[in-house]
């Protein structure tokens, strides 16, 4: 059997007793680390486990994903992915891989960021699609994120945006070269997201959004230093939010009170806040 | 301090380790039990957590907050949420509630069918806003979700469609009698959405899905029994899909290849199927 386990957003006691379970008997266990990462490392996990955990990475998965399912119609095997097995990130692909083998899978769900953003006070209802911003640089800054913002925006929605992460990357040079020299991880911020978003509607003009769009930034949702932030664009463009992993999410015109209430609470300036909020006609459906 | 724990979607191991150490700890716990249920009652919890839970029910959480909040700005309280606390149904007015009163909350995310829908294979990034279905009656046939579903349709976006539930509901009579006696509590199925859902279009006549538009049926998303199909409205709407809960995703136009593999192996009847999927134009973008 092949267990797809939720571990959960932010350290090694969010596992599910069940997902708990499973991962004590399997006979093998993968860690899927490319696409999120919990805030704790492997160390601490297999300490928790007590038991040896193998990192996957995007390689392994991806072309090597018999080498996870060898044996499987025998023994148990659990692959852990931060978040939720089916959330940001689907794996349907090695449930398919599996069921061509003749293996037999088994997901057990946790919170991911796809829900866990609600921890904003924002209703899960009032979202429409979520879009992925991925680092710019100065010759690639992909805009085709905006084009799915805008639709929510003027169906009033709110979008959750989620912020890239580069763990396990070559530089163009070492990859050229065949050295499996890696860069060093790194994680978009709140702050770099709303500049490049600004950026974008600056290439773009089309309005979608601009320096006075409010949005919430959230850090470490589910951990215990789990930090929001309301504010303007360009003030969130300013902020720290420290350590990662963040996501935005920015407001739709659909918000209500309720949802107004919960997020002013963090609020950068709650002057500034409550301006932009009348200024930009949220509240109205 | 309150917290807010979320239980997962499935039975009492479904909690999360973190969870289980603040049911463990708390001095009071509760269970809200009238927007969603676990698949096992209180008793099971009870034996599980090794201590009672109150039952708290709509009354006491929207008139009689103040109750479960008693004291929590020196003991620890627990309140059990079915899925997320911020998820389907978000808790934000017991968090701001508890914040008038000078009690700090954190919140033990998990599991919720707003993420947890991601089984079906469908990506959650194809999904626009979640719509909720409450039963019909002869006289109340509520279509205000059908503009919704309707934004999502002309985008090509998947929509999540949460199911009514009810629970300690009052006939009239027994209510305008002030006698508390309550009905059998009631599950939506899928088949009853469907067939609602057809109602709907027949009356609004806008064309935004007919009997041959795909949908996929979920029952008891995460438990041991979960069970998924797909097929057209017409053929979900006679399905059998067993116990509660049940939710259904209406398929939206830009379905991709990977996501048509995946459900189609759980088509009521893959001819029927493959022939939809054609005839609706899904796979374009």
């Amino acid at each position: 059997m092949l267990y797809l386990v939720g571990l959960g957003l932010a350290d090694e006691t969010d596992i599910t007793v069940r997902g708990l379970e499973v991962v004590k008997k399997a006979e093998r266990v993968y860690l899927e680390a490319y696409t999120s990462i919990l805030l704790v490392d492997k160390a601490k996990l297999e300490a928790f486990y007590g038991r040896e955990v193998i990192e996957a990475d995007r390689e392994l998965v991806e072309t090597g994903s018999d080498d996870i399912l060898a044996n499987a119609d025998k023994v148990d095997v659990a692959f852990l992915v931060v978040g939720d097995p089916f959330g940001a990130t689907t794996h349907t692909d090695l449930v398919l891989r599996a069921r061509e083998l003749g293996i037999e899978s088994k997901v057990i769900p946790n919170a991911s960021i796809m829900s866990g953003i609600g921890c904003t006070g924002l209703q899960l209802y009032n979202f429409g699609q979520t879009v992925s911003m991925v680092f710019f640089t100065e010759t690639w800054k992909p805009s085709s994120y905006y084009d799915r913002v805008k639709e929510n925006v003027q169906l009033g929605l709110h979008t959750l945006v989620l912020l890239d992460i580069k763990v396990k990357e070559q530089s163009l040079e070492n990859m050229a070269r065949g050295r499996l020299i890696y860069e060093p991880a790194r994680y978009m911020t709140v702050a770099q997201c709303a500049s490049q978003m600004l950026e974008t509607e600056e290439e773009r003009k089309e309005g979608v959004w601009g320096p006075d769009s409010l949005a919430v930034g959230a850090a470490r949702v589910g951990a215990a230093d789990q930090e929001l932030v309301a504010g303007t664009l360009s003030e969130l463009a300013q902020v720290d939010m420290g350590r990662p992993l963040h996501s935005l999410v920015l407001l739709g015109r659909r918000a209500h009170d309720l949802e107004k209430d919960y997020i002013r609470q963090f609020a950068v300036d709650e002057a500034t806040f409550n301006a932009a909020w009348q200024k930009g006609g949220y509240g109205s459906s």
